[in-house]
């Protein structure tokens, strides 16, 4: 029996835990346990997994500005070596506990549109997170824009849509031999065509809006959104919270959701379902078979 | 007409010329004058490049040991991040100017035994070149074995021979397929079996040898090693300095050849050809194309 297809977007957040230091022994353990759920799924579905790199970006970044022998990378290249980075470790982790399934990563760049309205208004925050007072002072020595993240601040970059796979070939060809691919790490490292040619562009995209254009453009059957909240909540915070459970677009589209986390999980969700995908579930990391399976999560299917 | 594969191992040093300063724009514009080379070669053959790393390994070492919020990474890690910075610009170099041609890059873990005797004697070059005196400062510093590397001194870490690539079915299923495929960069992320797991460890393989490794796995027609002398010498730097122009296993185990440089291309061509390789060519970067139709270069063949 073949094997249904679900793109798996693991959260960068998931990969190092909000105000844990970015030590790469930290970052392993918890890529070990990532990967005992991706396991778990990769079991039942074939697997296509798209990582974010919130943190590692902003840590590389911080440490091509300490270090003052070179200048800064541009965030193109910092993107490269994160889908390395994390690409790497996540492999090898899923190969200890598939050995019976290739895994392989490909890096990936994404094609944005030069034009795109975010390139005006950063809102994709990367690094670690700071103080207000902190925050303020990074950004004037920097140049950097930043903005509020709960109680804290961080630093934003421009955040453009993702139009266009560029590795889309040799994807679509290890999935068809049945190999879990890891791809589009950190939503793809974006590019734009200048006169013809592709160029690295100073951004990073979302990565729940590349894993959505990917499940579109693969027709997969699902796409799997992991978080740190255990579903899609209305009043978040508030006494009147409360979560969903099985939803559609245009409930969602009644409701306005925080744009630094939940927002872009549901605009690409929404994406999905409405060019044609059939399942999106949003929830926790470990109880990812469980939402597949519609047994916890938020749902979310056509009308 | 099937064309012939070619694995072609491009040196690092070609990435970045001796001296330079590692800025991004710096290997920017090499590796766009090496994927020119390249893509010379592509159109008459299948081309599975393999890239050097040292440079750019040394400067991520270099950038984690200045910032110390966190521990410096691990040289797996590093090389991870290498293989996903140096990866990303070849292939976008390359798909611009090959623009009918797939290109991708697969990350590469090439495994190694952990009894290797290299883990007790480190040579491989890696970061930057220092005069004596800042060598000696920094290896007491940072605990690091250095060597000389002509006049200057380097950094040097194990250099394991490769025994395993565990991405093997991506690359080929790739090369099947036929993409243009840069996979095995900077020698391979090393790792080893613990208890029949997979795990990452502290050296960077020589990447002539794991580019012969990948040839002899693949039954690669040929083996390009390009590098910045134009030939192999047999006196190199003495008045009686002479090239070889065509010669044989047998010939060159005659001779003794620099260990840090030409030393283990040699050992890496000879590895090729005894296990049934039939051409190695070894030359510069420019000469690619001609080095293959014997017209430039060192030629190794079988007796």
């Amino acid at each position: 029996m073949t094997k249904k297809t679900v793109v798996v977007a693991l959260g960068g957040n998931a990969l190092l835990r909000r105000g844990e230091p970015l030590e790469a022994d930290i970052q392993r353990a918890n890529i070990a346990t990532a990967a005992k759920s991706i396991a778990e799924i990769a079991n039942e579905y074939n697997v296509v997994l798209v990582h974010g790199n919130g943190p590692q970006v902003g840590l590389l970044a911080l440490q091509g500005l300490e270090y003052k022998a070179v200048k800064p990378y541009p965030l193109d290249v910092l993107g490269s070596e994160t889908q390395g980075m994390i690409g790497y470790i996540l492999m090898q982790e899923l190969k200890n506990l598939l050995p019976e399934i290739e895994v392989s990563c490909i890096l990936t760049q994404m094609r944005v549109d030069e034009n795109d309205p975010a390139f005006a208004d950063p809102t994709k925050p990367i690094g670690p997170i700071y103080s207000e007072e902190e925050a303020t002072k990074l950004a004037k020595k920097h140049n950097w824009a930043i903005k509020p993240d709960g109680k804290y601040f961080r630093r934003v970059v421009p955040s453009p849509l993702p139009i266009g796979i560029i590795e889309n070939d040799a994807i679509t060809t290890l999935i068809n031999q049945n190999h879990l691919v890891i791809c589009t790490g950190g939503g793809g490292i974006p590019v734009t065509k200048v006169n013809g040619k592709l160029v690295g562009i100073e951004a990073v995209i979302d990565k729940d809006m590349s894993a959505a254009f990917l499940a579109k453009q693969l027709n997969a059957d699902a796409l799997l959104i992991l978080t740190d909240t255990d579903a899609v909540y209305l009043d978040w915070g508030k006494p009147t919270q409360k979560a969903l459970r099985k939803t559609t677009p245009s409930e969602l589209d009644k409701y306005t959701f925080d744009a630094g986390s939940m927002g872009p999980k549901i605009q690409a969700s929404c994406e999905f379902i409405k060019n044609g995908g059939t399942f999106v579930g949003i929830g926790t990391l470990d109880a990812g078979l469980r939402i597949l399976k519609g047994e916890a999560g938020t749902n979310i299917v056509a009308e």
